[in-house]
Formats: structure tokens, sequence, C-alpha cells
């Protein structure tokens, strides 16, 4: 048989570091209003959205990010009944969210409207929760809506690209303020906050900002192949309840979430315990 | 300022899948009687050592790899007098194990002495155990090593290179035998075993066959950036102490491991546990 042409997808994760994967094609590429977007079929990890040439999620992985996003939060509050994610447009926390009957209500509202269509179209088994009746799918710019919702969300995620382009306005300091206020009185947020290897730096600061207006902070690790350094950082701030002590679990057939594994992620190696401390 | 060349190291992990470091320079490259050794500075993660184009170790991520193979197993132990080493010629491993005052003797065997003598140039800070009066360094083959010292040790570690060239055997049935053979009547052994991401059949096999020797046989997991995927996995068999009672911290100054980190590995996500179950 002849050498054919091998394709490699590589994502530059910074200017010293980079994750190769062999791709057997490219299914999608367009520029948005807000982000180059493409979707390839990678042969390791299935299918794979990119956004400003940053991994977003991949077929066989995107559990883990989505199971320990969506279900550690919703563990953590008794009675989540109105919930909010930002961005989140491939739809899996969304989906991992409406396996919670208490949930009556799960806004997504996403700034970039071509990530919901490209993701219904290419990634159905992520998309398929935006199905979900329960959820209130709204293309607009997620900071705006959670200024103008006070008071009335129980749990909000954000679940945002780096914290470069469309998404460096969710790393900040106003925005945490705003999603304290529209949290109700018992409320709690989780947001990504990338990788204690890789974003040490980040990491101080949004502690630092988070810790400034909610009582109670906490950090969390789930291992990500598909993102940089693999060590994958979660950033959760509480009005009142303890993410150590979840509730039961209430969903079945996940990959990664259990109520051990929540607990475990709290178990912080000294070097990551020394980014978030005081 | 004229554009200068830019030098990267790429690991093919497998055949779909690479991970790449920004190089400053190459140290050090030769063919030893066993494996390509090579030492190169990369910007990410400082110095690093690399048998069979596999990166081995770095200095900025090589605390993660050494102390969860050394401590779990050693806080295992109520009372680790004597230790064995497989591979491991960095001396990482060593430098933990020496850590624990209990230890009185701690064996290296490692078969291919230029990967000592490397170490002790190029990675002095990870070496350093070797020169500890209660070590001995042994360049020889650690399968005979381990079929000739029959129910001597209380910790045995199979700190091995992939399953590929000379690490071939340190996955094999008889192997762990021999392992077994080689502890006292309450010894037990932990081996690093890859990764849950990428190698999903290794893993099912090591565990079969080790459960087939050992009462007790245990997966846990540490989050180790330059290794495939990230997620690395360690087998632990024993014959007797459980690790998930863990006996309190004799070390400090760790970067990773604490006794809550060590109880945490443990919990495995349910794509991991399919892999151990029987």
């Amino acid at each position: 048989m002849a050498n054919s042409m091998e394709l490699w997808f590589t994502e530059l994760q910074n200017s010293n570091l980079s994750i190769g994967l062999r791709v057997n094609r490219t299914l999608h590429s367009e520029q948005t209003e807000f982000q180059s977007l493409d979707v390839v079929e990678t042969v390791q990890y299935g299918r794979m959205l990119v956004l400003d040439g940053c991994v977003m999620t991949t077929d066989k992985d995107e559990f883990v990010y989505h199971e320990m996003l969506a279900h550690v939060g919703l563990h953590t509050h008794p009675e989540p009944k109105n919930v909010l994610v930002v961005g989140g447009g491939d739809g899996g926390v969304i989906r991992e969210i409406v396996k919670h009957p208490a949930v009556e209500r799960a806004v997504l509202a996403e700034i970039d409207g071509r990530v919901i269509d490209i993701s219904r179209e290419y990634f159905p088994q992520i998309a398929q929760g935006l199905n979900d009746p329960r959820v209130d799918v709204q293309v607009c710019d997620g900071i705006k809506h959670v200024q103008e919702h006070k008071g009335e969300y129980d749990v909000i995620y954000v679940d945002s690209t780096d914290p470069i382009g469309p998404a460096v306005g969710l790393f900040a300091k106003d925005f945490y303020q705003a999603v304290y206020d529209a949290l109700k009185p018992d409320g709690l947020f989780v947001a990504q906050t990338e990788s204690p290897f890789a974003n040490q730096d980040l990491i101080r600061h949004v502690h630092r900002d988070v810790r400034d207006i909610f009582p109670h902070t906490y950090l969390y690790l789930a291992h990500i192949p598909t993102y940089p350094t693999g060590m994958w950082s979660f950033t959760m701030g509480s009005k009142q309840y303890n993410p150590l002590e979840p509730v039961a679990s209430r969903v079945r057939d996940t990959k990664y979430y259990t109520t051990e594994v929540h607990k475990a992620a709290f178990a912080l190696p000294p070097f990551v315990q020394e980014l978030v401390q005081k």
C-alpha cells in the first residue's frame, strides 16, 4: 500500500507546549461573528470541537468535563430548581443538568449561536439535552443576562473558553459580583478555571476575587486528557452549602462522577493548595 | 530581532497522539546497551530525561510520579524496613523512600547503569537520594534480582519504562509471581501501570494477573502532565495491608502527597473501575 497523507491537528497550548492528534478529516470550518470554529474527526478521541484553535470537547473524553462541571454543583445544592449555564453552547453541561429531577428550569446563555447549531449537527450525543422541555436556550451575552436577573438562580455555571477572546469578561471580578447578585441567598456557582500546572496566576487571581465576594470558595480537580497538562480545575463560590458534604447521588450512568469521586476531587496536592490560600 | 530556530521535542505517544515541548537545547544523547537516552532542556518543564523517545521524567513535574509511587506504598505498610526498587535509575523514587525513617535498606535494581550515571550528572535534585547510606545501588537485571531474593522485602516498587523494549518482562505474570515470592508474608508491591484513557487493555491484563496472585489488588491515580493523557495509574498488590487505611503521614515537604490525596487517589471514576473489575 502506498503511503497516504497524514493529517495532524496541533494545539499550541502555550508558546512552549502542544498536543497533537491525528485527524481523519475536517468536517466543518468557519469564522463566526466571535471566533473560529472547526470540527475535525480525530483517531484517538473521535469528533472534536475546536474554537479559536483550542480543543473544546471531544466525543471520547467530553464526559469528564461535563459530568464534573455539572454534578458537583448540583450535588452540593439540596434543591436546585433554577439553573443557568453561561457559555456551554455544545450542550454537554445541560445534558448532565437535566438528569437531575429537581431542576425545573435550565437557561443556556451562549453568545455564539453557531456553536449551538454546529453542536446539534455534529455532536448530537452531547447536544441532546438542549431539547429537554425544561431548557431555555438563549443566544445572548451571558454577562448581560447575569446582570439582568438578580436573585433568580440556585446554581450558575460558567462554561467558558479560555480567558482570551470572547471569554475574557467571564474571568473578571465584576462578573463574579454579578453572578453573586444573580444567585438566591443560598446559591452557588461553578466555573472552569484552567490548569494548576499551566495557569497558576489565573487560578490565584480568580480565587482572590471570588473569596472577596463569596463566603465560601473551593477548588476541585478532574483528569481531562485533551486539555493542557490533563489536570483541570473548577472553582466554586458558595453562599451557604458545603461541597465536601454532598447529597446522595441523584444520577446514574455516569462514567466519571460518583459521590466518592466528588469528595476526592477536593483533595488538593500541596502545590495546588498553595495557589488558593489566602 | 531576527527569528531564531525553534526546536521542539515531539513524543508520539501512540500512532494517533503526541505531546510537543519546546526545547532550548539538547544536553546529552547516547545509545546505551539497552535503549536510546536523551537529556533535553524544555522551556515548560525544565530538564527532561527521554528513554527510547518516551518522556521519563522532568524537573518540574517529577514530584508527582515519584511521590505517588513511593509514599502510597510506604504509608500502607506499618513498618517498611526493606525496600526494593526495580528500575527507577533516575533515583526519584529512592529520594522519596529515604524520607521514611523506618526504612533500613533500599535496594535499587536498575538494568541500565547509564540511566543512573546520567541522572547523577543532569538531574542531581532527583538523584540525590542515591547517596543515602541506606541505599544499595545495583546495576543488574531486576527480574533476576527478584527471583533470587525470596521472602526478603516489605515493599517492592516496579518503576519501569513503558511495556516495550527492556521493560516488557516487568508486565508479565511470571514476574508478578516472583515479586510475590520476594515479599515477606505481609509485603506489598506497587507498579506504574500506564494511562486508563490510553492503555486500557494493559490495565485489564495486569489486574487479572495480579489478582490471581495477590489476595488484595488496588488501582490508584495521579495527574502527570508529561505522560500520555495526563491521567496515570499505579497498581498495588498487597498480601495483608489495606491502602485505604494509611498510616499517618511520615513525610513533610511534599508537593503532591498528603494523607487526603492518598485516600482520594483510590476513588476511581466508573470508566476506570470497569477496567479492574473481576
